[in-house]
């Protein structure tokens, strides 16, 4: 089912991603935010690869128990592989969309520490 | 796709619901939250029955393009059918979903007026 990721801090919504049961299970137990990537076919610990984890402040379940939000402090305040805060940086403007966020940090040195 | 829909003053996340190219085309046209309904199967014009519609403020575009955020004025501050600010109304505690969040106003009230 579809997850919501915000702030806790600045209350922004920082992504949309996916989860299965287990991913939630470990999410929870663990107190790190965790998803199922839809193209990779598996789990996926949030920062694993660009150390961004997510540290869980609570989680809440939708009227129709069909949809999640998970309420984290983003650690390094970048969530978006793109380097900025949010995912949602593309704003519709006169039939647009326009970036709207600075690049906090180059993907290439978020990505290239392998 | 699926869309987030998040209130401009309060900040909340309201609710997460779809849309597809039509929905979004009417929505930005007009300024009022227009979704996709996946269980009507049929265009869904926020608060058509309750009254509670949402104006626009903006609507955002992830970074992957799959996924929307609408900025939105909930009318009546009651985005769910349960008669709450928010359809993010169960919050996970030891192992269970527990209620969070008031009933602003009865439903039956805000469903029962035709």
């Amino acid at each position: 089912m579809p997850v919501v990721t915000v702030d806790a801090n600045s209350r922004r919504v920082l992504m949309q991603a996916w989860v299965n049961s287990e991913a939630l299970e470990i999410t929870v137990s663990g107190g790190s935010a965790v998803y199922w990537s839809r193209s990779r076919g598996k789990l996926w610990k949030k920062g694993e690869q660009s150390g961004n984890t997510q540290r869980i402040v609570d989680v809440y379940l939708d009227c129709d128990n069909d949809s999640l939000l998970y309420e984290v402090e983003q650690k390094g305040g970048i969530a978006c592989h793109t380097g900025r805060e949010s995912c949602f940086y593309q704003k519709y403007k006169d039939g647009k969309w326009l970036v709207n966020d600075p690049v906090l940090k180059d993907p290439s040195s978020i990505y290239d520490k392998q």
